[in-house]
């Protein structure tokens, strides 16, 4: 995207986005996807499709609230499906869209490495402390 | 991890790392590589190594301040090596180190989807805010 501040939402089409611009959009999308909880989020529902309080109980530690603002972006981007299920009580159930689907695999690949590295950056951080 | 808490940068190795788990020490790690300026300095090095102001400009709209205290918590976690160069002025350069180099690329493929996901994210957003 260029460098030249663009209003909101409005995409020039004859550029290339570059996260490394800082007004590209493409920057403020990465950060909602790779958020505290919409990262975790979108690799809960890699699994299938599921209600909020399932999500919630997934997702340990997050708040109602922050879950439902995380969600609410996530869905205007166009990576979750919002289903309200004509039930009684009603439902409603979240699930990855197809570009869900696309970005969802990438961040389970960086939380599969970190997780292994979890031992490395202890033991990096111990070194780094008793300098 | 487990969901006992555990006094920071102490990892019990008997459990395993569990990203969805709120006390995992995995959680705090993935946030700093994943932050908006530590994914983009760790990418930005993947190209080779940078001193401070060259990293600086690469990273188009980080403050100086910023910048600096990302590089530390990078370097602190092992994913960063900073060098002190003997020269006149002395010169500090940045390089990935091994667990960098692992983690740089994941974050590149996922930079990568999302600038190409741009234009669909903005058709999104328009259709969901003329709801």
């Amino acid at each position: 995207m260029s460098a030249v501040p663009q209003p909101e939402n409005e995409v020039d089409p004859t550029l290339e986005a570059d996260v490394f611009s800082r007004n590209c959009s493409s920057r403020e999308i990465l950060q909602n996807v790779t958020s505290r909880w919409g990262l975790l989020a979108l690799v809960a529902l890699l699994d299938g499709e599921l209600r909020f309080n399932a999500l919630r109980r997934r997702v340990d530690g997050v708040s109602e609230r922050m879950l439902s603002v995380t969600l609410q972006s996530l869905e205007r981007d166009g990576y979750v499906h919002r289903e309200m299920l004509q039930a009684i009580p009603p439902r409603v159930e979240y699930s990855l869209t197809d570009m869900g689907r696309a970005v969802a695999p990438q961040l389970r690949g960086l939380i599969d490495l970190v997780e292994g590295q979890v031992p490395a950056v202890s033991e990096a951080r111990g070194e780094y402390d008793a300098r």
